[in-house]
Formats: C-alpha cells, structure tokens, sequence
C-alpha cells in the first residue's frame, strides 16, 4: 500500500487525519492512501507564486521549452512503470495506459518544440504593431507577458498522465508556475510522474507542486493574477467558476466539462466502403477505449436512416469481439469504469438513455469479468442504444454517460439534419462527419462549428493516416462552448494564451521598438 | 418627460407599474421615466438569436462592416442633438459630450474600416493551417464562426453613447445580434440612438434590440451560445459572472470594472519641461473630464519623492481653474456627477482615502455651481489627496473613487518601486509611464504589463501628438485582469474574438481547404 503525499513549498508532505483509500478498480484492493487535511495551501500558492513565478520568469522561452523537453523525456524514460501502475490503479488496458503516458510525453514534447520557434525572449509579441495617429510615431503594439500568479490545474480521473503534462506543458511555458491535483481515485500515475520530475531536478523551485487527495480550501486563496483550469464534470465546474474567490477576484477559469460528442455517416458512404469502416473502426474506438471514459469519445451516432439498420449490425459484431476484464490479462480489450461511483452512474445514464431508446447491445447487468472475479470489480459491458426518433430534448441530447456507451439515431440523409440534430448537443468538444461529398462537408461542418471546439473529417482519401476524433492534438484547440463548459486549451502557441496578459503598449514608435 | 420605451422584438414597447424617474444630475428636475415591468425578455432574448441572428449571419463581414458604418454616419448626423441630451440626463460638459458621441461613432467607422479587410466571408481563417501527420494530406486549421447565441450588453451609466456603440460595432460585425441595456440613471442618450438606428432601418431585424430600465429577469434567460459584456461595478461584475445561468451553461461573460489606473512621472523629468507639462495635462484631463467618472481615469499619481511638492503645485493651480457647474452654462469646465448615489459615493471614497492621505485640494464640502442653484444638483470639487507614506494596504490602492479625485503619492525614484506600487492596484484597464530614460521606460512597462490591458507611454517626443491614458482606442485592448474584471474589449479584429467560435477543422487538407 503505498501513501501518496502532496508536493507543496518543495517538500513532500503528508495531511493528518483519516486517509481516503484508492483501489485497484478490477480487483477493488486497495492500493494507496491520500489525505491533505490540515495542509497549508494558502502557503503553498504563494510560495508557488512567489519563488516558482520568479524562476520561471527569470528564463526566456528557450529554457523553459528546455525543461518542457526533459520532463517529456523523463516521463518516456519511465514509461513500463507507468503503465503498470496504471493498469493497477487506472483499470487500464496497456494500449489504454499508453494513450494516456505518450499523450503526456508527446505534448510536452509538442510544446518544447513550440518553444524553439519563440526564441530567447521571455514576452511575445501579438501581430505587428499599428499607427494610431496622423503621424508615424504615435504607436501602438500588444504583447504578452506571463502573469504573476500561480495556475492551479484539477484535473479529470481518466487522464492522470495527460491530463497533468497538457495542463503543465502550456503553462510552465508560458512562464506560469503549476499546483497540480488529479481526481483523487486515480492519482497514483500522476504522483509517480510528479516523483520523477522532482527526482531529476528539472523544474526550479517552486515551478510545479502537487496535491495528493481533496483540494480542501485550496481554491479560497486564489488571486487576481491566478488561474484555474479545470477538467471533469460541468456541475463541479459551474462550482467552482461560481467560487467566491474566482468570481470576486476575478480569476480566469477554464474548464473542459460534459461533451455529448456526435459522429455522422454521410449519405454518400457504401454502406460496405471504406468511408464506412473508418466510421465504424472510429465509433467502436470511442467507445471502448479507455472503458469509454474520455471526454471527446462519441456519445452519438448518426446515420441516414435507411442505413441504420445495417450500421447497428455491423457495431454489434464489432462489439461483441470486445473482451471485457482485469486488463493485468493480456487478452482483455476493454478494462473496468475507474470506481464504484463512476459504475453506479453509467447504470444510472444507460436508464436514462433507455427512456428514449431501446438496448440494443450490452446493458447494465453485472457481467463476468475476464481474469478477473465473478462481482469484484467495476465492469460494464460495452453498450449502444438505438433511439428511432430523437428529440433535441430527449436525455440522449442532455445527459453524458461517461462509460463504454453511445446511442446511435437516424437522420434524414441532408447536412442541415444531421446539423440540427448535432448541435442540439448544447455545445461539445469535437464531432465529426464522414463524407466525401464536398458540399454535404461544407455544410455540415459550418453549420456544426460555432458548436464544437474541434470538428474533424473522416474521408476516403485519409482513411489509413487520420487520426480518430477521440484524440486530442496539442497543435489544435481542445474545448468547446456551453455544455463543455466554454474553454480552449492546446492549440499550439494559441494555449499560452490562458496563462499570459496581452497587454496593449502605447507611445514614441522608436521608444516602444527598442524593447520589444 | 419623455417617457423611455424599450425596444423589443421590433417593437417599441413600456413596461407597466411603477416607473423610475431619470433626472438633469445639474438641476435635480425629473427628465425622463422608464419601466420594464412585464416585459417578456425571454421572448426578447429568443426573438434576437433566431431571427436577428439568421438575418446577420446571411450578411458577409463587408455588408456588415457597411451596416456598421451606417450606424456611425447617423449617429455622426444627430451630433448636435444628442449632444444637448448628454447635458441635460448626463451633466456632461460640451466636451464631455462629444468625447462620448464621437467615441460612438468613431468606433463604428473604426469597426467598418476594419471590416472592409475582412472580404465577403462570414467565417475567418485563424493563422495558417498545419500539416498534422506525416503525409501533407492530413491537416489541421482553425475557423473563427459567429457564436448562434445573442450579445447581453449591459453598460455604464457613464458612457450611454460609446458604451453602446463599442459593444454593438464588435458584436454585429461579428454577425451577432445585440440586446444593449444602458445604465438606467442617463439612458436618455441611448435611447434616443437607438431611435435613430431604428428609424433609419440600417439594421436587419431582431439584430439589435434596446432595455431601457431594470434588466429583470433577463438574464435568468441566457444560454450556452450566448454572451453576456459587462461594464460597471466590480460587486454587480462578480454577482453577474456567478449567475445561475452564466455559471450553469458557461455563457462567455466580459467584465469591465473598477481600476485604480496609475500615471508615473519618471525621475528624468525635468519639472519645468514638456514632459512634466505632458504629464500634468493628462492628469488633470482625467480628474475632470466627464467629472472623473472614466473607467480609465487616472487615480493614482506616483512622482518620485523629491518632486511630490513641486508636482501637487501644480495640478493645484490647474484644478483652481475648473469651473465647476451646471454645463448648460458655456463657461462651466466640470458638470455634476451623474446622480445622487455617485455624489453620496465620491464623499463617502474621499472619506476612505483620506484615512491614509490628506486633502490638498477641494474635498467633501458642499459648493455653490456655477450657473445652478445651490443645494441642488450632484455636484463635488475635483479633489487631490496627498498620500505620503503609502503602503499596498491602503485604501488608494484597493478602493476606487469614481469622481474627480485623485491621490498624489512618493516613490523612490526607481522604475522597481513604481511598478511594485503600481501593481498594487491588483489589476487596471490602463496606467502611464511618463519619461525620456529608455532602460526606466522598459523596466517599468515590462514590470506593469502582467496588471494591466493597456500601458502607456508619454515622452518628449509624442508630446503634441499622444493619446492620453484615459482614451479607449478601438485599435487596442479595453480591459485589464483582476480588479479590472479580468475582460478584453475592442483591439480591432481581437475584439470580434468574444462573439466568435474558434473550432479546429482536422481532416484532408483538399477537402477543408475547397470551403475555406
């Protein structure tokens, strides 16, 4: 059993009092302890702010990709070990274990080549400056400058490894330091990773600290100059963005939440083409990676509706091929949910669903786990749904399961359907449309976009080298508005953005440029 | 009396029961009444998002950037008259008038020129897409589309004509319709442009629609595509930004707040020179235009210790020249504050100041206005406090005073210290650096940059040509972090940002780019 200790003022450091219990989630053992009561975070902030701000500021773009470079590199270097400690705590598949960890790696990587192209100053400049008067000399040019507070990342059960290095990766180069604190269940890669960072000594003091367990009254010392990204459900960050400190202070808050995320067969894929097994390959990914628990996964499917019938078979078949159980088994495909709490909740949304639609495959009865022990564990079969005729206000538009679960729905073959239907999702992270036919993309997509942070497009011509929706890029926005909770990150140099001022410079043209 | 009517679902509508009573702030004479009472602003809200929306998104940025510049020409056109209502409900000097009118249209002919570069699209492409994956086939590119939601303007009482305008100009070039809610104490200018706008039927209907009173129920009504743009208070900005709606279906909120703007004259100032003459113009400009009562007015005054006395001479002789009155009167230089809870709060903030400062010059007496009867009319001396000894603490740098009051303080001469105090404000909208020295120049500006939207520099050479502080450019960015409500406004096409969508398009780059 191993006791995770937070990571605050450079020191490890335990809290007091009754310590909550993390579990293997195939097994239910137990596996690690946390508690932060009692600890100072109120002083662990403004130590971060104070000695890690002033560090990271005192480099230049540079260095900090430099020290992004080998937290990637030592994150890779320990990537076996990770990805047992995640089957262990996580209920991960080993391929679900390495999305996580090369996720990690490979943004932290993204954002230290970023870093080469920003050079050794440590502002930037926004677009070339403008003339604001008659004469030349009257100037005026915005620059971005890392603002002096601290970052304070919580993050989403699914994603330890990820969601820590995405999070980090933007803000520490940005100049930003980083309280980091994963969801509680699930922290023991993320603290095994902050470990390794502060073993090789490749953050300054102060730059990265880390909160094993509740985040207590954390959030009740955050500043003018703070910022708060959250990952996880919309009800918690509706919580905290309505926080007092956040709302009085006026904090910038970014959350990634709820995503009922959609996928569309166009009316011009074969039903036995290649467009339409990229459709299917993509759907059952989502699906069953990670157990379904991802936040871009596709909750939704549309199809034409003299095609459904068909596509419904050919899921069914695919997903009967899934080997659910203890993914320390080689032949397990699809892990449990990460908790019991997760488990009751997934039974709960296939209700819901089920009021709208009819169980086609899976369902929520108990199910013998591979390797593993007959009611020991937290299992769901992969299911899908089939609702005849959806309604923008049936709960398959307004409830996210977060489990191996999706409902697919017809549609009447034209992109403004399909449009309709896609955006009375309330907002998401990604959806995607699969077709060839360029003006049903066109339409589609557009009219889909002020709905989405991501839209991507399945086609012939990539099938072999596209990469499924579920996956996040670092080079492309990751966000979407409304029910996904309004907020961008990645994105390349674009995510820098959340942990820096623009600040606009007015005055003698010659003056300003010799500083910028 | 005129009696205000609200403009809603394109249709000049009152409230019923009981009305406010708008007031001449020189005179204390009744001028206008409004109510919203009934009113069906959910029905308004809808009304604006399905028909003023379609309408303006059927419209390319060129035919939108006509529309706005339509908007500029008739307000432009109406000068004079508006003019006189600025006087008569705002106790605007003249001057004060047209810096407020002119700002309105000013920023929609700025917003039409703007427009005029974006072409006949009604989606802009955000940077140069990218390669995604080995082969050049798999892109990736991000599309700015207007947001399907509406635009919730909700204004001070300070600005009826610019606070409008700036608002409306982003928003519809943005293809997003408006529902503009002025402060209800001087919404008579406002009013009466909507009139003119309405009149002159330069918009589509539903794109803009008017709440002239209490905002009810409104915005218990906004959804997850809508925005909601705040400028005033601090407290009403946090109350706004932790609504139930705004947290629930995380609406994009823009807060414009309190700022405690600074202006720093540098040790390199000779006394008696143009740049001390620079810095004492722009001083007293914005202690008493719109009798203080500028979001971006100067507040605080830091002078390096030696010239405290030398500098307090001076703006006492130029304070004793303001001709404080009723602004009917041509002589009169300084009108009222705009209604009686702004005196009662300026005596009430001069009080709070002067706790850590003593008054050098006006303070809380009563005084007899030029051109007015006495005891009638919101009327306060333009005040200037000394703070010799002052201290991050202190009420000047936590409290904002929204009159003609301003506080004089000592710093040690370094560009260190003035930035530590400057900072100190916890977040402004704009301050100024005033000096010839290029390394006190950089190290001052580089130091507030993270604390504020806007830094300003004044030097020798602008002198004669340079904007001061307190004008907002619709070229640059409006807004500051922090105390300042954490907002961007403005900045050219930056501004069109908040209205906007950013979605990632990933797929096969022929595909993407025959739409983009």
């Amino acid at each position: 059993m191993i006791e995770l200790k937070s990571y605050l003022q450079n020191t490890w450091i335990s809290g007091k009092g009754k310590a909550a219990t993390l579990v293997n989630p195939s097994t239910e053992e137990a596996v690690a302890t946390v508690s932060t009561e009692g600890l100072d975070f109120k002083g662990a902030l403004a130590y971060a702010r104070e000695t890690g701000g002033k560090n990271l500021r005192k480099m230049n773009f540079k260095e900090r990709g430099e020290m992004v470079k080998a937290m990637s590199q030592a994150i890779h270097a320990h990537r076996d070990e990770l990805i047992k400690l995640a089957i262990m705590n996580g209920g991960n598949t080993r391929s679900d274990a390495k999305f996580d960890i090369d996720g990690a790696s490979g943004t932290l990587a993204a954002y230290a080549e970023l870093a080469a192209t920003l050079g050794d100053k440590s502002h930037l400049v926004d677009e070339a400056g403008i003339q604001l008067g008659r004469s030349a000399r009257l100037f005026g040019v915005h620059i971005w400058v890392p603002r002096e507070g601290v970052a304070v990342h919580v993050n989403a059960f699914n994603f330890p490894a990820w969601g820590l290095a995405e999070k980090a990766a933007v803000a520490l180069l940005a100049g930003v330091p980083v309280v980091t604190k994963p969801a509680t269940s699930t922290g023991v890669v993320a603290h095994r990773i902050v470990e390794i960072l502060v073993e090789g000594k490749m953050l300054p003091e102060g730059a990265l600290s880390f909160v094993a367990g509740s985040a207590g009254d954390l959030l009740d010392h955050v500043g003018g100059q703070d910022m708060l990204a959250f990952t996880g459900a919309g009800s918690t960050g509706a919580m905290l963005r309505g926080g007092k400190s956040a709302r009085e202070h006026s904090i910038r808050v970014n959350v990634e939440a709820d995503s009922l995320n959609a996928a569309v067969l166009g009316p011009d894929a074969d039903e036995d083409g290649e467009l339409t097994n990229l459709f299917i390959g993509d759907v059952v990914r989502d699906m069953t990676q990670k157990t379904g628990q991802k936040c871009t996964a596709i909750r939704r499917i549309y199809v034409p509706k003299e095609k459904v019938e068909a596509v419904i078979e050919k899921l069914k078949e695919r997903l009967s091929d899934v080997k659910v159980g203890d993914p320390s088994h080689e032949s397990v495909t699809m892990g449990p949910v990460a908790t019991k709490q997760q488990l009751d909740d997934v039974r709960a949304g296939i209700g819901k669903l089920a009021a709208c639609s009819k169980i086609v495959h899976g369902g929520v009865d108990p199910i013998e786990p591979l390797g593993g022990t007959k009611g020991k564990g937290f299992f769901v079969a992969p299911t899908l749904l089939h609702c005849a005729a959806p309604s923008p206000s049936d709960a398959v538009h307004n409830h996210e399961v977060f489990g191996p679960v999706a409902t697919i729905m017809p549609y009447d073959g034209s992109a403004k359907d399909a449009a309709r239907l896609v955006a009375s999702g309330g907002g998401g992270l990604v959806s995607s449309i699969y077709a060839d036919d360029k003006s049903f993309v066109k339409e589609a997509v557009l009219a889909i976009a002020p709905f989405h942070g991501r839209v991507t497009i399945g086609s012939t011509k990539i099938v072999g080298q596209s990469v499924p929706p579920g996956t996040v890029l670092p080079q492309l926005v990751h966000g979407g508005p409304g029910r996904a909770g309004s907020g961008e990150e990645l994105g390349g140099k674009r995510g820098l953005a959340f942990y820096m001022q623009r600040t606009a410079i007015q005055g003698d043209r010659a003056l300003i440029e010799s500083f910028l």
